[in-house]
Order: structure tokens, then C-alpha cells, then sequence
């Protein structure tokens, strides 16, 4: 069953925050990456590209972590596990988005042509919030 | 072989930068953290308990992964995978160099009676560094 985003990592993501995303590498060591972030409801979402390497261990193995750190301290963040789903549809919509919320350039201009952007929405199994 | 960690890295070690810990949990699914973060030569050092989870983790599988981001421009990060050993001898020392570094607080004050703390060794297989 999908479990809750706490508000406060919504305030943050409000607030602009980056998020680390750990995938899973075919060895099981984890692989991370500095991300933008959102959420829509109880799922996080994120941008990536077709082919990166994130976004191919993430459709070998959907499980997924992501941990945001509370911005105003840097003490306290949120973990939050869970499995993602990867789509192409509203891909290019989502980065312009978020580079728009980042950065206050829409479109998002650092693409490659050609480069097939998809969303990745996170559906949360657990979440822990530490202080 | 040991991987070397870049100069940039060390450089933002200094400035008390803080670093995300990936552990790997008994099911495969990473496990994150926020963690303080100091180096010695090639080798990052890092903090823990025994008995935390992420320390069961290190025992059980010493495959880690480090991210650490650029503190001054949020864009750009140093990903490190890497092995860790763990040793109680120093541990104590440790975790109050941190206190004394992050806080200017010497010694830690927030550990529970009876904390055995350990030295969490990471040495580098595979550094990216990320524009």
C-alpha cells in the first residue's frame, strides 16, 4: 500500500530543494544522482532521459530511494522508498517545468536533440522522517 | 584498485559540506542517509553506531555509495562507490572531530550511554564526477 508524503518534505520541494535518487546498478550496489524534484499528490516525480544509466536500472528494477534534506538546516531529511514508474507521455512538459521553477528558463534548454525525456513518478512504500 | 578522490571533493570536504551514505539492505532496496564527512588521503571517513541499520547494512554488505554536492553552486556532484571497513578503534575520536568541526562542540554531546561508535573507512572503486 502506498504510504503518505509528510507535509514538511512538501514545504521543501515548495521550497525548491534537490532530492538524491539511489537506483539499483545490476550488481546491487546503489548508483545516485542529484535530481530536481515535485510531487503530485503522494508521488514524488522526477526527470530523467531515455538510455541514462539511472533510468535503465530503474526499468530492470523499479525499487528506488530518495532522500531530501530539510533546507533550512541541513539537519533533519526524509527518506522515502518506493517503486517508480516510467512514462513517456508529459515528459518534455515535466522538465520544462521544473527548469522553469529552478531557474526561470523555459524551455528547459540543455537537452540533446532528439533526447526522449520521461517522467518518473515514485509511489512511496515506506517514508521515515528524521528529526 | 583504489580510486583517488578528486581535489574538488577534498575541497568541499573542508568546507563542511555534508555527504548522502547509500547502504544496501537485506532486501537489495538502497538505504540513505545524511551524513557528516571527513577524508583521510584517498579514503572517506564517515560515523556510526553500532547496531544502527545502516552499520547492519556495511556488516552485511560493505558495498557503499557516497554523493556529495558542490556546496557552493548546488549544481555538480562527486559520486563515490566504494567498500566499507568498520572499526570501533577510533571511533570515539571520530565522531568528536565532527562535532568539533560542524558544530564547535567537543565532544559530541548527543550519544546514548553505552554508544559504541565506529569508523566507517570508505575506499574508493569508482569515482564520477559530475560537471
Amino acid at each position: 500500500m502506498a504510504d503518505q508524503l509528510p507535509q514538511r518534505l512538501k514545504d521543501w520541494i515548495d521550497a525548491k530543494v534537490f532530492a538524491q535518487l539511489a537506483t539499483i546498478e545490476p550488481d546491487g550496489q546503489p548508483q545516485l544522482s542529484t535530481m530536481w524534484v515535485g510531487y503530485d499528490g503522494d508521488d514524488i516525480l522526477m526527470s530523467t532521459v531515455v538510455g541514462r544509466r539511472k533510468e535503465q536500472n530503474m526499468r530492470r528494477d523499479p525499487r528506488v530511494t530518495v532522500l531530501v534534506n530539510n533546507p533550512a538546516t541541513q539537519y533533519g531529511y526524509v527518506e522515502v522508498r518506493g517503486t517508480a514508474t516510467l512514462t513517456e507521455e508529459g515528459g518534455r512538459d515535466l522538465i520544462d517545468q521544473f527548469s522553469e521553477t529552478y531557474r526561470g528558463v523555459r524551455p528547459y534548454p540543455q537537452d540533446r536533440e532528439g533526447a526522449v525525456r520521461v517522467v518518473v513518478r515514485i509511489t512511496a512504500s515506506r517514508v521515515r522522517d528524521y528529526g
